[in-house]
């Protein structure tokens, strides 16, 4: 019989939210009468940009004559894409990226689970903890890290804590590695990272020869002006930082799948022996030989983000959730819990109240005030005692969510 | 500095696509007024079926109202068009796959680059040689070979050439391999499997504990009723096999993107310590971490490939390649040239005259009748004397280059 990858069988159960959707399901059928208000996976609700509907349109109407017919395109993206993309999200930011240091994909949760694949199998990981699961699973499956003990850590990996006691900032590695995962604005923390807390990272990474993997994919919720959306902002990081971006949070593209990845020419690694070797050709040669490229539609639906509609139309968006953001956050101030993000983000991350456990203020939500929200510690041991609502539900949803976690929650 | 993937290096040159796009170019700057005909790449030059364009139209407008956006779908694919695949794939040929058994995906070329994670490190692969390139350098990214020799050949790997000489028939493996890549009908020979030559496949893996990764995705051009579509019309494959399909070659989406695999809950691996675990799970994990599902715009237009207007429209397309088939295999028998494959695939395989090697008969085509094909050594050391030619251009463009092989070609 055929030996399988026995990494797979360290994944601690099922994935996050399936085991939400599960909970779901049983309360449900118990309850079939309750109306449920989802403020727990990060997916958004509002429609489309009209831009972006329209250039969709446009570009299906294209795929209908064999003169402006589509089949294969370009590897690592359409040149009129990449070209909006160094232009408005760097350029404008006074950050050059050269068009080949930028890979368009399908989303992401791809490129951030699929980045690993360029490293070596015994490369050391660092990651923050509460994280996004995907770092983790994917490097468990790689076969980079040890069995998980009883709290859910796996041997091997270097867990950087990030709690209200050093306000959601990660501390740095304490020990050498390779690559260290960075999330800012946090999922699920919704934590910023100042410029000189970005710098600090940066000389770091630079001085042990460690890479960043930075995922900026909510930096469109940025209020601050001083924050930094791009890690590429600070000095020194095309040396040593790979970037992920995404259209999902920013134009409501979870169902419509498309994002980014910039990696620098000056990024490198090594060699057992010590040669170096540009971590770009690397994730160009895995993009081309495991990926092709996003559909036409979507690529032209991305680009119609960058048209001064499409800018402001997602600019409205993003308003629109911060709203909901800052009406959970101050609910939720009001309703006696300690509340952080939600104010560059579009998490909110609370403490559960009265010592409770992750998933007892899961179970205490959805059955007293039947909203579903997500147990910190899904995201890891340090988050444990949290938990994670999101802006990204209706008005009427979110101010009603938050009117009942303020009438009914029992103390 | 950060330890990189060393199996990378191994990798020849780079992609094939690649090599022959840098000597096109090089030629054209040559020659910028030569009109070149391109029947190298298998792409796809029809439009997109019009049942396809309208779902797609539908659904993008559906995407701009809020009572009916779509944000994240489900991680394995809609349910709507799961179960149409699993009437009219399977239900209609006699084999019954459970919906749980497909996995909705952006491509065959990911499938079947990404489904080797799920094996163990040191897993024994064995391929047919020439093979779709992807299946080779998916597992040397992945470790599971040596380096290349001088012939292009990967140490540790089980090759099965296929030649005139064995009527491009693969034979089956002299030593144990745990999987085994089968492409039919073939890319790139156009060769076609029989059920009886498949059954003797699925009894050598069931007898061996192999696992068959078949590659159906060019299943739409058989015209023989004998030949089987997929490798679950065989007896037994349920226990040995895994299936890759695509909407690429058979309703055009090679620029629009959608494909499936099949993982019958019966076919198992096993632990280093000998237990069984079912490889269905294995994937759809790797899928939901790694992956976030297939666009539903996309998903809505690959569904209306089911219709009955879609079925008829997918027909017409698939005749209309399979007419240029017929012109190209006809047409370069006529140019005394000896041809294989065109009958039941999209893909027709030449022997190079005069024992030219497979560039140099690239180079020769691209001057002399300024037609692009592809080197039939780029799929392998047993590609090498061959050039493959796709049915997939324009007819015009397929009649040209046929009336220019035959004309300026010298002897």
């Amino acid at each position: 019989m055929a030996k399988i990858n026995e990494n797979y069988l360290k994944l601690k159960a099922s994935y996050l939210f399936s085991d939400i959707a599960k909970r779901i399901r049983a309360f449900t059928e118990a309850h079939p009468d309750a109306r449920i208000i989802r403020l727990g996976i990060g997916d958004v609700t509002q429609p489309l940009p009209p831009a972006v509907i329209k250039a969709m349109h446009e570009a299906v109407d294209e795929m209908a004559r064999a003169e402006t017919f589509r089949g294969y395109g370009p590897d690592y993206g359409y040149d009129f894409l990449i070209a909006l993309i160094a232009k408005h999200d760097y350029g404008a930011r006074g950050v050059t990226i050269a068009p080949d240091e930028i890979v368009v994909s399908d989303g992401s949760k791809s490129d951030s689970g699929n980045i690993q694949e360029i490293f070596a199998a015994d490369a050391r990981i660092a990651l923050t903890d509460p994280v996004y699961p995907v770092y983790m699973d994917s490097n468990v499956m790689a076969g980079r890290t040890g069995a998980a003990d009883e709290r859910g850590r796996y041997g091997g990996v270097t867990y950087l804590p990030c709690t209200a006691d050093n306000h959601f900032e990660p501390p740095l590695p304490d020990r050498p590695v390779d690559m260290v995962y960075l999330c800012f604005p946090n999922n699920p923390t919704g934590s910023v990272m100042t410029k000189p807390a970005l710098k600090t990272w940066v000389d770091w990474a630079r001085a042990n020869g460690a890479v960043i993997l930075y995922d900026a994919a909510y930096e469109a919720y940025i209020r601050d002006p001083a924050i930094p959306h791009s890690i590429y902002e600070v000095e020194g990081a095309r040396e040593c930082a790979i970037e992920f971006r995404s259209f999902s949070k920013s134009a409501g593209f979870t169902g419509t799948r498309c994002a980014f990845t910039v990696v620098p020419k000056e990024v490198m690694g090594r060699t057992a022996s010590g040669d170096r070797v540009p971590l770009n050709g690397l994730w160009l040669r895995r993009q081309s030989t495991k990926f092709n490229a996003v559909p036409y539609v979507i690529q032209k639906g991305a680009a119609a983000v960058y048209t001064e509609e499409g800018q402001k139309q997602v600019k409205a968006l993003v308003d629109f959730y911060m709203e909901n953001a800052h009406i959970i956050r101050t609910g939720l101030q009001a309703a006696g819990l300690a509340v952080y993000g939600g104010e560059n983000a579009p998490y909110i991350w609370l403490k559960t109240p009265a010592g409770l456990s992750s998933w007892d203020f899961f179970d205490k939500l959805l059955n007293e005030a039947h909203v579903v929200g997500t147990p910190g510690s899904g995201f890891g041991p340090s988050g444990e005692g949290y938990f994670r609502l999101t802006a990204f539900g209706s008005r009427a949803q979110t101010e009603e969510a938050i009117a009942r976690i303020k009438t009914r929650l029992s103390r």
